[in-house]
């Protein structure tokens, strides 16, 4: 009895102390995360090169494949297992050589607004298109007042909600207006539609994104473009004086044949096995207005970053670790698409992906799309990142281009960085290099770093 | 029996339905302060005001006393129960009229750095200071050269650690460079000292601050400056080449006797407890390059933002609510101190302080001085921030002006928002209030508004 006694705490001393080195190696793993990525980390640098000597990148267009090349060359140059591109299709749409708008409170009395084609809009006659306006601030305003639509440019001013403390939300409450605002006012007859820009700050740039006609058929498309959110507040007053003022907007963007594309794959066999992939992934493609600095150079560094970190902190992963620089996220999703149906082909099974796709600025955690069970796993480690300030770590949605790998078994992750200042920036002008952050961008990256090591180490 | 078993259920019922009565009314009514704050906010109209219209204040300044009568005069605006200015002595230095510095790597050859005199430093002679430099990280370090210190310019050149999250711990542990490196030096024989900027990032903008000769003659005193951490980085590799490079250093800057100032303090009597005082403050004062957005703009405006806020709600406090603009902060806390010993000799009874005066970013959380009890009342009301994605619930330090209000009952609380990009503004001409983001600075407000609602609404 005695010999047992001893034997049974020896194994529990021995069980303990195993844990609590590991316990200790796993804080201070994470901790060199952190601190090479604030101190040796290359995401700013190459941030700098993929928005200052590539610059915004729209799918099809030559600088999306300047910035193909130059990622793959970069992870090539980290001296992954392997690198490859997988071809895709992708839309090709080109915003043209002008866009101009005025507003008409009298004849020959014109006040210039500040406007941008829609992603995907047709132009507008050559010579412009001038018409009166119909203001709403939502589609069912514009139902109710279908019968004064016909031959107007229907005007989409719902502002996103000041209120709301995650600004995603107050997104995701207005941007039914950019999407499907031309399709639905084009039903009604409508010869046009502005669409105040998704912005919560009041400025002079118009914010692009993405529109669809649905199942519109060509002949009864209308053209779609972006107000600044200055500029919507000045046509809404000019309205509220003078219903009958003419508006005329000028664009001469066009959709050309789709053309051939690549996604990005850098990868690390995993050692222990190497069936289980783990993806980090944002999008390589961006809007062509701005240079994609935040949506979404930023996620491509962060994810190029991650095999980087982890080999400074001479990591190995047990699991297959692949970097996926999406295609096509803007306006199509061509990439992830093609991504998930070629991972299906090749019954691969992806056990866990992380998206960075929300700007470079300060992490504040994660959203989880889990079953309960590895939800709560993940929420323990939060005691990890607790000295990172990172505390977020709730179930939600992961991220537009990981979402097609979801299934029962698996975890995907959307990485939530501070959300304040994101639609100052996104689809504008405004989104340039200068306006990161060199240690929020490096936080974020030693983010989505640790999770991958966390998700390796550990059994999801 | 069953009588009682009734009246004890009933009891039990409406206990828990007070229980939650309460609980909604209180993340109702937190709701409404963010609601309001980031849809009927005046902070950053103020904060325009104050930071524009006014700018940089250093204590003794015209435009202190502009600031000083500006903010009482808002506070009267609100309508509160009693506004007032508290007189007090405060230092006063002037920067003067010019500020130049360069490195002569050989007789003829200059390159300017850019340089700015530390608060509280000697001017240079008037022809200015030309001496050889001696590069060192410590004082440890400077004290084993100690004998090749003589007649030479002191570069002290320790780095803001990059590799520390919270950025105030980095400042902390190089600040002492700029506080005690000019007496140090003299003693040991120097002529001058040159302080790395106190900024994360590489620049060319040089960081003031303030600097203390301790107790060392007047005679004995040496002129004091801040390089740009380029100009940093650049005389550091000069030196290496040529350890016999002449620095040149030219300033005026001059310290007169003291002057009348103020604390700026409006009061709302409390309605049940008018003895028990709740303050929330920031300092009024601000170093006089940039406009003191970040430092302390922010904090005077989310501090006088806080009884508006609650009236919006129509929350009337039960304890005495005090808005107290501190004078003098950076240069010499005599508002802070004169404050703490007229509420002493006034035997009024402190049970709460919060200072902001830590940027006008998004709100992290609270840093908490107080006895264990009240420190876990606290973190409790963690739950009701967590909506805002304020999760940060720690002990530590409160504020530099409150902490004077410390006593074995109370508690002071030191407001934390997000530290990332806090020192590339802090203290120089990158502190405006083009830097500051309205809803950052909103969001700022309502916390100290809900810490304040809360402390007021339980019993602390």
């Amino acid at each position: 009895m005695y010999q047992n006694k001893t034997t049974y705490f020896t194994f529990i001393f021995l069980f303990f102390s195993m844990v609590l080195v590991s316990q200790t190696e796993i804080e201070s793993n994470i901790q060199a995360l952190f601190k090479k990525s604030l101190t040796e980390g290359k995401s700013y640098e190459w941030l700098d090169h993929l928005s200052n000597k590539i610059g915004g990148r729209l799918s099809g267009s030559l600088n999306s494949q300047r910035a193909i090349e130059w990622s793959k060359n970069e992870l090539e140059n980290l001296g992954l297992d392997k690198v490859y591109l997988q071809p895709v299709m992708v839309p090709k749409w080109i915003r043209g050589t002008f866009e101009y708008a005025n507003i008409e409170t009298s004849p020959g009395n014109t006040i210039n607004v500040p406007v941008c084609a829609l992603g995907g809009s047709i132009s507008t006659p050559l010579g412009g298109l001038r018409a009166n306006v119909i203001e709403v601030m939502s589609f069912d305003e514009l139902s109710k007042k279908k019968n004064e639509v016909k031959g107007k440019i229907v005007f989409f001013n719902r502002p996103m909600r000041e209120d709301l403390v995650n600004t995603f939300e107050a997104y995701s409450a207005a941007v039914n207006q950019r999407v499907q605002g031309a399709e639905i006012a084009a039903r009604f007859g409508a010869v046009g539609v502005i669409i105040r820009s998704l912005n919560l700050k009041l400025d002079d740039q118009p914010h692009t994104g993405n529109m669809s006609y649905g199942t519109l058929p060509l002949s009864k498309r209308i053209p779609a473009a972006s107000i600044s959110t200055n500029g919507a507040e000045l046509l809404s007053s000019m309205l509220s004086l003078n219903k009958n003022l003419k508006f005329y907007l000028k664009q001469n963007c066009k959709n050309l044949p789709d053309v051939k594309s690549y996604n990005v794959i850098g990868e690390i066999k995993g050692s222990k096995y190497p069936d289980e992939i783990m993806v980090v992934g944002a999008h390589i493609d961006s809007w062509d207005i701005g240079d994609g600095a935040h949506d979404d150079g930023a996620g491509v560094v962060q994810s190029m970053e991650v095999p980087r970190l982890l080999e400074k902190i001479n990591y190995k992963p047990k699991r297959t670790l692949r970097v996926v620089l999406f295609i096509n996220e803007e306006n199509g999703q061509r990439g992830a698409i093609k991504y998930s149906e070629e991972s299906k082909n090749n019954k691969e099974n992806h056990v866990f992906a992380i998206e960075s796709d929300a700007g470079g600025f300060t992490p504040r955690g994660f959203s989880i799309d889990s079953n309960e069970e590895k939800f709560k796993i993940i929420q323990n480690w939060s005691t990890f990142f607790k000295p990172y300030f990172i505390h977020y770590f709730e179930k939600g949605r992961s991220g537009a281009d990981i979402s097609f790998l979801k299934n029962e078994n698996n975890v995907m992750v959307g990485f939530k960085p501070d959300s304040q200042r994101y639609f100052e920036y996104h689809h504008s002008e405004n989104d340039v290099f200068s306006s990161i952050n060199k240690r929020e961008l490096e936080l974020g990256s030693a983010s989505l770093a640790s999770l991958i090591y966390l998700v390796d180490y550990f059994k999801l």
